[in-house]
């Protein structure tokens, strides 16, 4: 290719920019004083002003996390990238681990465990489903585990996990807890210190309602513990959180360069959350949920979850019966500028997957929503 | 933490704006259209008009680092990201690979390969100098490897590595040539197809001028191939390419969410490249680093590279002997809203290093730190 400009512009026309109801499983619309946060001018990532910022979003992510715990931060990628800095930092080679897989990202987390050389061992129960605590303890007592790894809101299906009596399943027998919260964080109670999660993660573009590409994690005192004891250099770099906590904690020290304007946007959409107050936007989450739920049966249609472990952020609709799943979503798409997502793995052509996170957790939305597919099924 | 609302907003003011002027090593000022673009709606990670997005910013990134390499992607990361990226997916443990060391940047390549199971020989050269090509050869010679990485702009020193005989030895030999092309992809020529290197990376934040948090790299046929013929499973699952590509590729298949107004951000950038052609920005900022020279020679300070291997992007003055580091950078920043960095390593407390990169690459910005320097230094 020529370094002379072969380019004319108008072969790369300016953004556009569409109006769309993010109603799928994230990213979810972001409030526009975030936007604005995103369009400031940038300072330098040593910059004292962003230092500052940095400990004020900290202070911000325990707050929505639950937690006292220092080493709290944002992550430099996406969710599954928090996802992976659980098990880089958590696991060596030759670890036991114990990983519950009942979707989509207990499989992934299966995966990134299997990469790190942890010998895994997994229970299974089926998409919706979640695990009762004596389902853990029967594994952990055939085999314990220095590491156990559950997912809190799935993503893939709409079901929430209990994890009081598990967390205490787990400690009783040594192992550490690590809980994805990808689909929860912000939207609904995740009680890091209440329940006594040793590593919990999530992701700017879900229930926070910030654009993608920050994955807040936050690590308990036994997490840190096991930190400093590893025998073994952490496996990746990027993520190696013996080096991120030198530039997050008081040494400040360089390690990468901080994505300054996707962390104004947190710092702007943890604003927001705290303004709300988290009782407020976990009851409007719900409350939001709960009018999409009746609107949905009064459809005809059946939802995947029973409503007891049903995550309000999140909801799995069956795809009735000759009805095809791409030429509804297109429609949606297309006609009202609506995005529902449709499954994953499994679950594909099975069931559409409608998230009502943060800014999209509004009631207008959950109303032409409704409207749209009434219209489009009947 | 209680889950009521502790937090007055009074707590977490609202974002400040600082007019900073931003002479460092990136991040680099941001064009007021790119921060426009960042203030755009999101649309889903697999909305069609992302998509169609995508493909257009592959264009328009093979275009910058004029190559027709089709795994050409940002890597939803920093520039170190990227880094990890090239090392993870071309090293298998027991591989043997050459590190090429003359600055920081080196040394956190040969640290990330140990991580990966390398089998790492290194070979130095004083800070600020750069390799020829017999002592390539020769480190060859005495232990072939599979891979060879090597900077072509450090960061840390200033100093610019002449590639293309260097690429000629290392394939002779038949290894895998990687570059760190973070400082110089869009501020000069990085020739990846005429050079011949199998696997280029850069950062958004540094001559793209654009937001940090994205790290573009490519990779050539014979990096592709490369990484068909892997034994083992990439070791970092974030970064694995053999998942990655399918997203960027025709299959779309979901890997991580993209980090939507990032990608904004890069393709509005990138737009600001092509319409400005690379031959007349790789002008613009040679003119205004040999300002840049010019002035400080003037101002009786010594430039650390010679101008053979100066980088027009970042340039490395030593620090006058009697002259406080801190307090001159101190004074630089909070009187003249000046950001320029001090030395990274061995270089701390010895050079500053200015950047002039992107959007920073202005005249009027030289003008104005040359007018402070003086102020400061008299």
């Amino acid at each position: 290719m020529s370094n002379a400009n072969p380019h004319s512009t108008s072969n790369y026309p300016e953004l556009e920019s569409y109006p769309r109801v993010l109603l799928g499983p994230g990213p979810s619309m972001v409030h526009p004083r975030v936007l604005r946060a995103m369009a400031a001018p940038l300072v330098g990532h040593l910059d004292p002003y962003f230092i500052e910022l940095m400990d004020r979003t900290q202070e911000l992510l325990r707050y929505v996390f639950e937690t006292e715990n220092g080493l709290t931060i944002p992550i430099s990628g996406t969710g599954s990238a928090a996802m992976e800095a659980s098990v880089a930092n958590m696991v060596e080679p030759g670890d036991s681990v114990l990983v519950c897989i009942n979707g989509y990202f207990g499989l992934r987390m299966q995966n990134m465990m299997e990469r790190y050389g942890a010998i895994v061992e997994a229970i299974q129960r089926p998409w919706g489903e979640v695990f009762t605590p004596s389902e853990v303890k029967q594994a952990l007592y055939k085999r314990p585990a220095k590491v156990v790894a559950i997912v809190h809101a799935e993503t893939s299906t709409g079901a929430k996990q209990p994890l009081d009596e598990i967390s205490q399943v787990v400690h009783d027998q040594g192992g550490l807890l690590i809980v994805d919260a990808v689909t929860s964080l912000g939207g609904m109670p995740v009680r890091v210190d209440e329940i006594g999660i040793d590593v919990c993660y999530s992701a700017s573009q879900k229930c926070l309602s910030v654009p993608p590409g920050l994955g807040p994690i936050t690590f308990g005192p036994r997490a840190v513990e096991a930190l400093k004891k590893r025998k073994t250099a952490v496996a990746n770099w990027y993520l190696d959180m013996t080096l991120v906590q030198k530039y997050w904690g008081p040494e400040r020290t360089y390690h990468h360069t901080a994505p300054i304007t996707s962390n104004y946007a947190l710092y702007e959409g943890l604003r927001l959350i705290a303004e709300e107050g988290l009782d407020n936007r976990w009851a409007r989450h719900r409350e939001n949920a709960q009018l999409l739920w009746a609107g949905l049966e009064d459809l005809g249609l059946t939802l995947h979850v029973p409503e007891e472990h049903r995550l309000v952020s999140l909801t799995a609709v069956c795809i009735p019966e000759g009805v095809e799943d791409l030429k509804v979503r297109k429609r949606l798409l297309q006609e009202y500028n609506i995005e529902i997502a449709g499954g994953l793995g499994e679950f594909k052509g099975k069931v559409w997957r409608i998230g009502l996170m943060g800014f999209s957790s509004r009631k207008e939305n959950v109303v032409l929503l409704l409207g749209a597919l009434e219209r489009i099924l009947k």
